[in-house]
């Protein structure tokens, strides 16, 4: 069993994997963000909004798709979100007084 | 091994699967741009290229991460991509003279 465990990931290694994947894409829109609010003054500013919009879209649909493939559950993929959620919103407490 | 093999997907039913979805995932698409088609006359509409913008890259957000979490192959993705456009090309076809 030891070959077979080598070349066929078990479910755990893809769950870690996939979770690792997603928390990075997530963390890398944290840091387009904190890059643009530290270059745009006004956090309201529609470009700023639209680019949000579009990644939030985009990590979305990697985690609904993690979802239904079957290597993360639909509670590992609310929290990526939420953990995200969390962090913009403390960086907007930082920007804006 | 019997009951291994049950509880954990092998490589070959993973990539399956996951190219079934992205599969589906593409067919929506090209069923949303064909019902835009129909209703509206000018497929030059901004918001028409909008929407189709949009589900273009979340559908490569999911085919990339796809890729990166190892289910399936850069090629496999190219071609769902690929088979996509082409549909779409036939539908705009069918429209314009």
């Amino acid at each position: 069993m030891g070959g077979f465990a080598l070349t066929t990931p078990t479910q755990t290694d893809l769950n870690l994997r996939a979770v690792q994947l997603l928390n990075e894409d997530a963390e890398k829109i944290a840091q387009l963000i904190s890059v643009q609010l530290d270059n745009l003054t006004l956090p309201k500013c529609p470009l700023y909004e639209e680019v949000l919009d579009t990644q939030m879209f985009g990590l979305s649909r990697e985690i609904d798709f993690a979802v239904r493939a079957g290597l993360i559950t639909r509670e590992q993929g609310q929290q990526i979100i939420h953990d995200l959620e969390r962090k913009l919103a403390d960086l907007y407490a930082k920007i804006l007084p």
